[in-house]
C-alpha cells in the first residue's frame, strides 16, 4: 500500500475549494475579456536558460529545475512574467500592437512554506505591451478596480506611486546612482518600520540629511489626498517633471471616471523588482490589510530585452489568487461559499430508476442543473447527507405520476405535474 | 541576447488557439455542472513514487521526474486518473459518496512529439465513484453526448463494448487466464486490421478455432444494430450474464432518451488499460474518423487500490482536448474561429483621450466589451489592422459630439447620440 500524500507546500483542491476558485476565475475573465484582454497560454516548462536568463542569484535555487531525457536543462516556470517576455520576443510579428493579454495559471517556487505561501500557486496576469502612455497606465488601473468590484469587493485601497518620479527626487538630492539599493530599502517600509529603513537609507548613503529626505519623501503621502501628495512630492524635487505630470493625467482619469476614492498616492511604494520603470502599484483590502498585497505590478519599458533587440515598453498587474482566495475565506465572503453542485437532487427508488435516467435527461437538456442520488438503495439520511454536502437546495421525488419538489432548508414541499413546473421552482 | 525557442514538444498558445479552447473548456464546464458534477484539482508534482505506484515499465520512461532541492524523488503527473485515485483515498471521508468530479487540466509526457501529440497536453476527466451501476454507467454516456452536442459536433459515434462481456466469452472458450494479452491483440484490430490480429491471437492461445472464434467474436458488431450486436455476443457466449444484462439496461436508457443512434456496439473495443472492468468506449468524429477517439474510458471496479483498502468502484470518460482542437480545426467549425478580443474598439485622435477614457469606462461599466486603440498617433491603416488581427467587429469614433458607429465588415456608418446606442448596436 502506497501513502497517498502529496508533497509538503502543494495542496489539492477540494470542490469546496475549487468551485470558489474557478468562480472567481471565471469573473475575472469575463472582466478582462470586457475590457478587450485575450488569453495566452505558455509551457509550464522551458529551458533553464530561457527562464533564468539574467542568471544565478537567488531564483535559481528557488526554482524546480532538472535534465530532461533528453538531457537538455529546464525548469517551470516561476511566474508568468518571464514566460510573456519570451513569447512576445518570440511571437512578434504575429501579435496586435498594443498587445493586451491575460493568463491565468500555475507557477512554482521552491521556497519553504510558510502561512499563505504554498510551492505552487495561481498566478493572474494583465498587461498592456507597445505603448507608453497615461491612457495604457490607466487602463490596468480601471481593469484592477473592475476586477475587484466584480468579485464584490469593495472595501479596497489600490497605493500608487512612481518609481520615476522618486528617481527624479533621487537626482535632485544626488543619489540618482544609488537609485536600486534605495529602492530597495525603502520598500521595506510597511514591513520594518520608519526607523529601521533609516538605518538602512544611512548605511548606503552616509549621509543624514539625505536620509531623512528620503524618509520625508516616502512618508508624505500619510493623511493626504492624492494630489496634495504629488504636491509635496514636486515640492521637494522642486520642480514638475515628466513623471509628476504622468501621474497627474492618470488621477484625472480617476477622478473623471469617478474611482479616484478607491485609490490613493503612496510614495513608499516602490516595488522591489528592478525592471519596473514608471507607475507601480499595490493592493490593499481594507478589512485584511496584513495579508498583504493581493495585486501588484506596473511600468516596465524594456521587458523583453533579454530576448530581443525591439524594444517593448510595457504596464501590468498581477493578482495572487491563493492570497486572494485566503483572504475572501477570512472575510467569509459570499463568493467562497457558492459551493453548491446542482439545483436539484433526484431521489427515487430501486423501481424507478427508468424514470429517474428519463427526468434527469429532460431537466438537464432544459439547462436545470441536475443531479440524481445514484444509491437508491441507501437509507434516507444518507441522501439528504448528499445533498447537505453538496449544498443542493432542492430534492425530487416522484408520486402517483407528480413530481415532489422538496426545499430542503425550509422542508417545505410542493407537486407539480410537469418538468417546467420543476424548473420554475428549482432555478 | 537568448533565443525566445520553447522545448520541443511544447507549445505557445496564441490568442487564436487559446480563445476557442478556453471558450471548449467553458462550456464543457457548464455541461458537467448541469450533470451535478463538481470540480477539483490536484498538484502537478508529486513524488514518483505515487504516480508510478505499480513502479517500472514504458511510463517511468515517458514522465517527467526528478529530485527535488530537497532530495525527493517528484515526477511531474502523466494523466489525471492516477493523481485521482490518490486523491480519492485521501480524501473519502471528506466526499460525497457518489462522488463525481471533473477535472480539466494540463499533464505531461516525455514521448516522442508525433503529428497531434505534444508533451504537454490537456486532458479533461470525468468520473462517477462509489457506485456500480447501469445507471451510472448511463450517467457518463449520457454526459458525454451532451458534452459533444454542446460543441455544436452532431457528427459522432460512441463505440461501446463491455470488456466483462467479453471475460464472459474468453472463460467460454477456456481462455479467462489469458484475458489481458488477448485484449491486448484486440485493442489493436483498428490500427493493424483482421489478419495481424488473427496472427497475434494464434500466438497467444496456438489455437487455431479459439482465435477464430476471437475474431468472430470482436467482429460480431460489423453492420449490426446494438441490440443485434448484443445478442450475435450471447449466442457466441451461449447465455445471458449479468454483464449483458446490464448492456441490455444500458441501452434501454439510450433508448428511452432517444440517443441510442448515436451508440454502436463495437465488440472490438477493448481498451488497452488493465484496470478496466466493464464498460468500455471511444468516441470518433464521423468526418475524420481517422484522428482517432476523442473521448474514451470505461468502468473500473479498484481503482484506488493502491492506495487504500476501501474498494471504490468507478466509471468515467476522458477527452483528450488537443486531439479535440485538432479535429475541430480541420473541420472547420465556427468554434475554433470565435477569437474575437471586443466587440467594438474606440478609435481616438490624440485630443479626445479623456473622452474615449470616459467612454471605455462607461460602456464596459454596462457590459459592452471595449478596447481603446492606444496609439492614436498611428496611422488609420494600423488602426484597421489592429482591428482585424481581433476579429473587432465595429469602430466608434467621435463626432461633432456623437457617437459614429461603423461596421467594419459593411463598411456602413451611424451616427448615436447615447451610450445605450451605442451598445444596441454593438451587442
Amino acid at each position: 500500500m502506497i501513502d497517498p500524500v502529496v508533497l509538503k507546500g502543494f495542496r489539492d483542491s477540494l470542490p469546496s475549494e475549487e468551485i470558489p476558485k474557478k468562480n472567481i476565475e471565471r469573473r475575472l475573465e469575463k472582466v478582462f475579456e470586457t475590457f478587450g484582454f485575450v488569453p495566452i497560454d505558455t509551457p509550464v516548462l522551458e529551458y533553464e536558460s530561457v527562464l533564468l536568463g539574467k542568471g544565478g542569484g537567488e531564483t535559481d535555487k528557488q526554482i524546480f529545475h532538472f535534465e530532461d531525457n533528453g538531457g537538455r536543462k529546464v525548469a517551470m516556470r516561476f511566474d508568468l512574467t518571464v514566460p510573456f517576455a519570451r513569447f512576445l520576443a518570440l511571437h512578434q510579428s504575429e501579435l496586435p500592437i498594443p498587445f493586451k493579454r491575460y493568463h491565468i495559471a500555475k507557477a512554482w517556487r521552491g521556497e519553504n512554506p510558510q502561512k499563505g505561501r504554498y510551492r505552487e500557486f495561481i498566478q493572474c496576469d494583465f498587461d498592456i505591451v507597445g505603448v507608453d502612455s497615461a491612457e495604457a497606465d490607466f487602463e490596468i488601473l480601471s481593469l484592477m478596480y473592475s476586477s475587484f468590484r466584480t468579485l464584490g469587493i469593495s472595501g479596497i485601497t489600490f497605493h500608487v506611486a512612481s518609481r520615476s518620479l522618486f528617481n527624479d527626487f533621487l537626482d535632485t538630492i544626488g543619489l540618482y546612482e544609488k537609485s536600486i539599493e534605495v529602492l530597495r530599502a525603502v520598500d521595506k517600509l510597511r514591513k520594518i518600520g520608519r526607523d529601521e529603513v533609516r538605518n538602512m537609507l544611512l548605511e548606503i548613503t552616509a549621509d543624514e540629511e539625505k536620509s531623512d529626505k528620503i524618509i520625508s519623501y516616502i512618508t508624505s503621502g500619510e493623511n493626504k489626498g492624492f494630489l496634495e501628495t504629488l504636491d509635496a512630492l514636486t515640492a521637494l524635487i522642486g520642480k514638475e517633471t515628466e513623471s509628476s505630470e504622468r501621474m497627474r493625467k492618470i488621477h484625472s482619469y480617476l477622478r473623471e471616471t469617478g474611482i479616484d476614492s478607491y485609490f490613493v498616492y503612496d510614495p513608499s511604494i516602490t516595488r522591489g523588482l528592478d525592471y519596473y520603470t514608471g507607475i507601480v502599484y499595490e493592493t490593499f483590502l481594507n478589512d485584511f490589510e496584513k495579508i498583504g498585497s493581493v495585486c501588484s505590478g506596473g511600468r516596465y519599458n524594456n521587458l523583453a530585452s533579454l530576448y530581443t533587440k525591439e524594444v517593448l515598453p510595457g504596464v501590468g498587474a498581477s493578482i495572487g489568487l491563493d492570497r486572494l482566495l485566503a483572504a475572501l475565506t477570512e472575510l467569509k465572503s459570499p463568493l467562497v461559499k457558492e459551493s453548491r453542485s446542482a439545483n436539484v437532487l433526484i431521489l427515487y427508488r430501486s423501481e424507478e430508476k427508468e424514470l429517474a435516467v428519463k427526468t434527469a435527461f429532460s431537466l438537464r437538456e432544459k439547462g436545470l442543473s441536475t443531479d440524481m442520488y445514484l444509491l437508491p438503495e441507501k437509507k434516507i439520511k444518507a441522501q439528504y447527507d448528499y445533498a447537505a454536502k453538496l449544498a443542493i437546495p432542492y430534492a425530487l421525488s416522484f408520486r402517483d405520476g407528480k413530481y415532489a419538489v422538496k426545499n430542503l432548508l425550509s422542508r417545505e414541499s410542493v407537486e407539480v405535474e410537469s418538468i417546467d413546473g420543476v424548473i420554475e421552482i428549482c432555478r
